[in-house]
């Protein structure tokens, strides 16, 4: 079997396994409040490409870490970004009807179900990060709930959020850009990888740093990808609303650099978060298929 | 002196010690994203009467807690409870204009920056609840945390939102309305007696029990008493907008048993409450105060 091949049945394993938990520990359609569980379930299934669960996965197997382990922490990763989706998604926000390939929350629901489902949705990944084991000892999982919550927070994930809002309309410079991507779509990224990788054998310092530099890379690579695919990519392969940043006006990597610019400083990027990876030998296999597939993704 | 003298001054020594935790727990307003950080302390500070972590601190009490874990625990309740009136203020939820004297936070801000407020805050509640040591052993703090996000999700807190949107407009049965109030209000509010118990000594299950009887209790009988308020009290007493229960057509305690009715039935829950803290003896002082302060406020 071809590298390829092996990865892309690696890749639909792990798909199916997020999804398989996903739809176990998101609340039943027909436990009250049944409405609210039906649109926390339409939101979080049957989508998505689950690369924050891929590269908990991919992380986890370098750490020898168990598989039901990190498919806890990966679906709670996962809905972390799932809530953040669907609250950017509303009017007040970016406004989008598309995402997934299905009108989004709110419109297939209402304003208000769309921000309940949101808000039950952070509320859902830490009860999922208290409830399960994810380590040996319950100390290290408390830090591993620290880290989710401060990846998704004011000075995370929300925060990138809030200097999005901010910077409409605005030009910026290479380096604002990156100080809002690495909370907006870094900080979640980085985490992703770092629970992964907690769920598993402990690791020395150099270690954890070298895989926090392959995150941040990915992170950003993933961000720059995010760009370009923005542009150049049709609505109906996205399976969102695409061109959608040059409309409104938002600062991304294509408006700053340029298209191939852009494209040459995600593979500057791409390689990058290899190198951080040489120290792990044939460890950190799929977290180097991984970078690819992020970074040549067409969708 | 005299036991309320002495009560009024233990309320005034705890807020003073809530607010000055929430103070220095709340990222400052010079850290980036400015904005962000403005808003969040804007929403949190400097209002509210701050019921939950006084059931927190009084439940630590008779817990033999220590007063800065409780503290935390505390704020953390209040983080997600200042984040669900940030978002019910919403102009797709309750669309209010006032809240504890001041514009809601999307009118101070914008609606954006509200729903981004109340994420963060949601997030920072986690990250206190990890990031601090709350309990002797970890594994005990994990349950904590367990608890709260239990108490914030979708059958707790925000399912009670989704209950409560959905039965605007109609007429509820006094079981049905419990069962909405249970949720929207209770969870919380049980949280905050439960989270400050597991602060201190650990307690036999028919104690807990106990707690947890007087949390119910207690937690619906601020609802009833919430609703009288809301139909017989003045907007510049209540400092959030009077009357909207009616105008909205929602379903009260008032609308299904009338003021008088409702006011027995506060008064029977607080007689219950405290007949749950009978075995406790002097221990239970705080609470009892606390359930008297509750059902006997005026604002």
């Amino acid at each position: 079997m071809s590298n390829s091949v092996d990865f892309q049945s690696w890749v639909h394993a792990r798909q199916t396994r997020i999804e398989s938990t996903l739809q176990s520990v998101l609340p039943a359609a027909e436990i009250a409040p049944q409405r609210l569980h039906q649109a926390m379930r339409y939101a979080v299934l049957g989508g998505g490409k689950r690369v924050r669960p891929l590269l908990a996965f991919s992380a986890g197997e370098l750490a020898q870490a168990d598989t039901g382990r990190v498919a806890i922490a990966g679906a709670a990763v996962e809905l972390v970004h799932a809530y953040s989706l669907v609250h950017d998604d509303l009017p007040c926000m970016d406004d989008d009807v598309l995402r997934r390939g299905k009108p989004t929350c709110h419109v297939e629901y209402d304003e208000a179900a769309a921000l309940l489902v949101g808000d039950a949705l952070q509320s859902l990944a830490f009860q999922l990060m208290a409830e399960y084991r994810l380590a040996d000892d319950a100390a290290t999982q408390l830090e591993m709930v620290k880290l989710l919550a401060a990846a998704a927070g004011s000075r995370g994930m929300a925060g990138g959020q809030a200097i999005d809002l901010e910077a409409t309309g605005k030009t910026l410079s290479v380096p604002e850009l990156e100080f809002m991507h690495i909370h907006k779509t870094g900080a979640l990224i980085r985490a992703a990888v770092l629970l992964g990788v907690r769920c598993g054998a402990s690791m020395n310092e150099k270690e954890l740093a070298q895989l926090d530099h392959f995150a941040k890379c990915i992170g950003l690579a993933f961000q720059v990808v995010d760009d370009v695919l923005d542009a150049e990519a049709s609505t109906a392969t996205l399976g969102k609303t695409a061109g959608k940043d040059a409309q409104r006006n938002k600062p991304t990597y294509v408006s700053a650099l340029g298209v191939a610019q852009s494209k040459s400083f995600a593979e500057e990027l791409r390689q990058k978060a290899l190198r951080a990876l040489d120290g792990f030998g044939e460890r950190g296999l799929r977290l180097r298929q991984l970078a690819d597939f992020i970074v040549l993704r067409e969708f």
